[in-house]
């Protein structure tokens, strides 16, 4: 009688490090397709970040390293063409640092989405991750589930792939050389690293020609879509041989607003820990779905939040010299969120809270519609359950908390 | 024994009709907080598109005289600085006439978000409507609950909110005074229309200085939000003494995705139609709750589809000349946009019938993340539940049906 | 060119009324498959409720004649033995009566699930239905979506299963013939009604064997599910040639707590009104999906309230005189019921209110589990969201608001 | 500078086991209001059921010592009359056991809903948990997200309470002296286990007056309440002083039908696991909230699955003799479970896979009403989400796929 072997835990593999995105980094495990296992992500920026309450720190942090990815993992059998089925079978913390944070970062060091309205200085918020459940003793009345996910999930882009991202970035970097903070970031070898034995010109070649891991690109990337969530199944173009995937930036949760970043800006919670992978091929995926950038299906146990109160935003700015701007969505969306936050100051949180509080909390912002000249419109939804207190609108106004404040710096600016 | 009044039906109130947005428009009815009431609103385009199997008369439409609103009601007590909350109890379609239309405008006349990636040329779909549900001859395959809402909807601006508008989209159409099509639309008299007896320098007034309606803004207006559904509660600005609230363009159903024209375009199904209302009154509600624009709640019955495929897109034209943008959503949701309407071409639908559907149907947009530099980050999120057969990825690939085509013109082109 | 016939809208089909099942009742219309068409549906105690403000009508009312049906429809090609796909495309009121009820009956003339523990008096709420919500004057504080749904449908048995019927509820009767209220309803004569005309021996054989429409059977008839709502896709087993569709009873909104009566007893929120159908046929449906009651898809508009306060209820009647049952389900549901009625007590409503309340709102109640000998264990969930205020447990205890009282019989028994 | 201690993990209590309720077992552990602590727990059977192909474990389970409990603990100023709230944070299995099973067990060892009717033989399903999912490969083509959460959870009883249920079952054990199984279960000092050092005298009060764990009561204990799940919130009333919070019988999945054993049956995926908590007191909530059983608020992350399949069943028994029964829940609820068996053994599965399945999938089963005399009325939903191919109804039938047979006896009776 064949009896199938008990017990047997998901192998944890070993984890390579690397922070550039290259076809040549090599593969450090492979895993053959249906096999369950796990993959340790460490902190992206080398655990700079403590749980205190002071924000120095995210002052001082040095950029130039990120991101660390763990990987590649090869998949048997994938090939270039074909659709490399992830399913994210779960993500979550380390048991042993059970807290994560959110920052913003200062003006001219990370910078952000508000960096310049707000002439932003760092502050931050420590979250306590309490099973499913995010507390902050920085941003006291609040509490939700996390929508945990990765940060940053992709596979390894081909040679070809590569010199197209090399060439239209660069393009771009070229048309706004001065630029403050800069509109993207070319290959740097100052920095680059595989935590892997290589021949020294792989090396060289990798550190000069590897793109960095800030944007998303086609082969998925740091897209920062939070629905990329544990329980969702996503497909990946494959471009080399093996797929080899790479994953890190694990995020706790995150809101369908992160803005704090101007260089892929941690303004979520996140930490280090295990992401649960199985994988499976769809020979030449890529023809058959017509596939450009990564599809995906959202899971079934993202926090559900059913009464919302939703801003609206339009492509006017309202909040600042009263500029009409031309269907440009990224306005739109700045005044639903500052829109959201002054109304949540109306509350009693201070604009770091708020401001911390939308890009951690599993807040969602739509596309209302790109179509009537010239204003864009756009939306952003804060699910009700998550506060302690009722916020709804009211005859008498709202009630003004004392919620404290965020973690500042040591010598008090914000 | 005081004995309440039996089976008394909400008063449906006599309409208004008007197309510009202007303060000394009178309110053509008055109204108490807490009053049912309803409104009838005529199509937009004065009944210029038929239930038929050609688009000609999409092609040949008149945009002149956009939009025909239905009001302004007046709510008695309310006055500039309060909170007007305007509960949508409900929208619907004549019984007599159960059908509604989505519209490809031709890239001369009306335009569209793809009007130039696609040159196209005029297209619709009829949609009949059962009961929730609406399905087409034009699209099969289909069938979707409708997530019936005012396309637009506000309240009036005061003189000074109105110059403000004008100075600054005059300032954006003197920027690009040669665009085609226009990136805006300034005051109009041709075609500016009020539909009561008025002294001739009232209407004057009126015609040269009323704020077109294409656009949302501050005070509403056509937002094209899909969730200020019927059940959802929404606040509004009042700039003006009794608010004076107009209402028009009813949508049976409309997507996140509504992107067919440039000129308000009719990219949803609607129709002539039912708005029901109540009304109360928030004073000095503006300042209570820092509104620049409305907030609202949305409707506890809008259809829920739970499962998804998510498209996603970023800030790079690879479906055009792969140039690399600046954190730019609009680019974005194009991308996103168009991965969506290449798979669904390989279950077979046309290019015209995918376009369409993704306007008309719940489909769901999101804002991934714009932080990334320099790739914004949006998706796309096609409910499941709407297809009558399996669409998702197979390891066999995606079966492809013929579904036809939309209606086209009567000669052919497309 | 063919061109489609513009804008015909749905017909509305003569209504034929009956109040039995039997098979010789002959089809007042016939429908193709695929057509789409509306049935009115008049009250079922013949308009003997009012709007007012005491619940004298409800403690008179004649229970004799019920339940007013309209139908029965022919669908063109069902046979015994098929399966009639039937589509509830829209439920609705009347415009020019947009009122509803919940009653509580007499204990001697109605009675209801807990008339014995309360010796239940007549009382009721009269709900004021704007658009998708109903709110009442006799139980302030709430606001709720309807879950708009027929609560009774069926199709007509063959002679064979109304024998099956007669035969087994008249040895229900039997064995309990002095049971107060009665147990179940034999055929009854007095009070048949079928509004055609007829020869005489067959109206007298259907008045003879005619099933009482009180209670759900294997065709479906009374089941007072509410997700059998506008929307939903229910599929009905077929017994006779043309399966002869019958529906009435039309519900606004129910919860799964439907519980006020014995013999049917209004206990939602109900009125006259038009349901929307379209039907179609499987031929041997029967024997394909093993069919032996009606299986059904539910709506995607069911009203959406994520958060609830759920209420535990075990097989022992700890409400009463603590006794201890053996599984017994009901027991558990009435315990879990009443659970939640002494809860809204101490937020103010008074047991009459929260009775009506519990019957009328989208309540749902889940069978946690009937295995754990000797508890059946029941559970019944409150959406927070239909209330104005916070109704959840706090420190302080719960806040006890005076909500007045239901209306009741003029004499001011309750 | 004040700084928080850094990363300092959640503690993993000492477990207690016990396996009798009774007010005289002492704490064996005390924690905090406001503190997040774990409870590990382990195998209610102590390991005697194994991951392999074979039922005869379940066959020969000896069932005379369950359920192992761990716990108590107490919470610091609980006093009876309290309120314990108490957050599940979180429900995971042991990283190193990632498998669960469901068991059918036989006729005359362990019994189950449908013992009688199908008399039973041991048959089981070996689920592996991978990340949110599981699957089984003794039941192909299914794949759900877990509703995890403990089986048994509650307050220690006062001796006064305690009194009560051994009073009232005990009653009901004489009226039904003979039943087999039996139809309930009284205290037994056989097997009774508290894993302390207790004083003999002590040690024997609680064996001779314990109450089994078996059935759910007023302190909560094994409600088998699948929403009682991670992420929820519960309301416990106090008994003793401190409390006395037991768990165990964690699963990782349940339906709401869970209906496989009488004698609490392991009808679901379970295993040994460890539980997150946090608690805190509300004085005097028995009396403030009309608590006699606990309330609880449900999960935001409870998988969501909004596309179902809905049975219906009725209290006839016409899956068996077709008797009709007087308005019992538990028969419909029986017809509408094997109305959902026969529909998926027309899809291919055996009845043993279906039973199964029905047992661990997140299945809902409403109560419809139960108002319509002498019928019932409950429904169960089957999610589509969980299945990967299409199951819906189609006009061909349902195709019947080979999905071979769950893991039954190895002298293979079934």
């Amino acid at each position: 009688m064949a009896t199938r072997a008990n017990s047997v835990p998901h192998p944890t593999l070993v984890q390579g490090l690397h922070n550039r995105w290259h076809p040549d980094i090599p593969a450090v495990a492979t895993v053959k397709p249906g096999e369950v296992f796990k993959i340790e992500c460490v902190d992206w920026t080398g655990a700079q970040i403590g749980n205190n309450d002071f924000s120095d720190d995210i002052r001082d942090v040095d950029l130039s390293k990120i991101h660390n990815l763990s990987g590649p993992i090869a998949v048997e059998g994938a090939e270039p063409g074909d659709c490399l089925v992830v399913d994210i079978l779960d993500v979550r913390p380390f048991d042993k640092m059970p807290w994560g944070y959110t920052g913003i970062f200062e003006l001219e060091n990370g910078g952000g989405l508000f960096a310049k309205e707000f002439k932003s200085r760092a502050a931050k918020a420590i979250w306590d991750l309490k099973g499913v459940y995010a507390t902050s003793r920085h941003i006291p009345g609040v509490r939700f589930a996390g929508v945990s996910h990765p940060g940053l999930i992709g596979t390894a882009p081909s040679a070809e792939l590569l010199a197209t991202w090399n060439k239209r970035e660069g393009e771009l970097i070229a048309a706004h050389a001065d630029a403050v903070p800069p509109v993207a970031f070319g290959p740097l070898p100052k920095g680059a690293y595989v935590g892997q034995d290589l021949p020294e010109e792989v090396r060289k070649k990798i550190a000069e020609e590897g793109a960095r891991t800030i944007p998303g690109r086609e082969h998925g990337g740091n897209c920062d879509i939070k629905n990329l969530s544990k329980g969702s199944r996503c497909y990946f173009p494959v471009f080399v041989p093996g797929a080899n995937l790479s994953v890190g930036d694990l995020h706790f949760s995150q809101g369908d607003i992160s803005f704090c970043g101007a260089i892929e800006m941690a303004c979520e919670i996140l930490r280090a820990g295990i992401i649960t992978f199985s994988t499976s091929i769809i020979k030449g995926g890529v023809e058959k779905f017509a596939m450009k950038q990564p599809i995906f299906l959202p899971s079934p146990v993202d926090p559900m939040y059913s009464a919302k109160l939703v801003f609206e935003g339009i492509s006017v700015d309202y909040h600042g010299d009263g500029k009409q701007y031309n269907m440009d969505a990224t306005v739109a969306y700045k005044q639903a969120a500052l829109n959201a936050i002054e109304y949540l100051m109306k509350i009693g949180y201070t604009r770091e809270q708020a401001y911390l509080l939308l890009s951690a909390a599993p807040v969602e912002s739509h596309v209302g519609a790109i179509v009537d000249s010239p204003n864009a419109c756009v939306t952003l939804a804060l699910p009700l359950g998550i506060f302690e207190h009722d916020i709804l609108p009211q005859v008498d106004g709202l009630v003004k908390k004392n919620f404290g404040q965020a973690a500042i710096r040591s010598d008090g600016v914000v």
